[in-house]
């Protein structure tokens, strides 16, 4: 269900860089051209957002609550790293 | 000539991109496509910054070096506005 | 423990931070400036994530193995707030 | 007279990065911790973009408007590497 969301989003940002595409082949001012794939990064930084929280909410949960540490410990880490990983894109 | 691989450089991004999409529908582990969009950003990134450099190094420098003091202030304006922007996304 | 670390390291940001207030007082060139404030970011970056990670092997796994779900959902919910913030500075 | 304005906010930005140090001092709540880590570096990012456009105004001006290939070039490239760097930080 969650996913339907996403990917919806996801396919409206690939419109979005579709017409991005378009305004370089039609010659569209740099700056503006620049502002839109700014555009298309902000809407991306969003969906990102929903997808860890919705693996927030279920996976990290089952994780944590469940019995194997080492899996606990990497599911963790991986938060961590894409926390890291956002704050260089 | 720049345009070109400008929109040869997006298109892969589009690609990609499209690969993501993909990924959600075969429901492919959330922090896998996290660490995807991640990339897609990465190399937007990319292709901001070769956009600007032509930018700088054709539009920007007739309209300091034209007449036109109003145009100039314009120009240079917009550089300081996509670098603030460029650190929020 | 964890705290003396970093505590340690914002301090070497806060003299680095300090070294970059002499760099203006010394009329050092701007472009120099400015890629010292992108290093003090780059590592204040990395003392949050490291703060992040001390978290979610404490308190987060604390909140999400105990009885409140009122309490999990905050702990979650705050995750994904300076996740997105992350994409944003 | 620009620098005063850059040195006061800079001034300003270590004063409340020592507010941080104290709170991770005082134990304060991680989350908190982080969150006002970002703010930091937001304001970080608006003293950046000022000297970014302090710059463009004086030395890129005088740079483009003068006879030397060499020096409008090695500005231009500055900034497209600033750029860059801002999308990473």
């Amino acid at each position: 269900m969650e996913n339907d969301t996403t990917i919806r989003r996801l396919k409206i940002i690939e419109g979005h860089l579709r017409g991005v595409i378009r305004m370089v082949e039609e010659d569209t001012y740099c700056i503006d051209v620049i502002r839109q794939i700014q555009a298309v990064e902000a809407a991306l930084n969003k969906v990102s957002t929903k997808i860890l929280e919705d693996h927030l909410n279920s996976c990290v949960i089952t994780a944590i609550q469940g019995p194997d540490k080492k899996e606990r410990e990497r599911v963790l880490k991986e938060i961590a790293e894409v926390f890291e990983m956002s704050t260089k894109v």
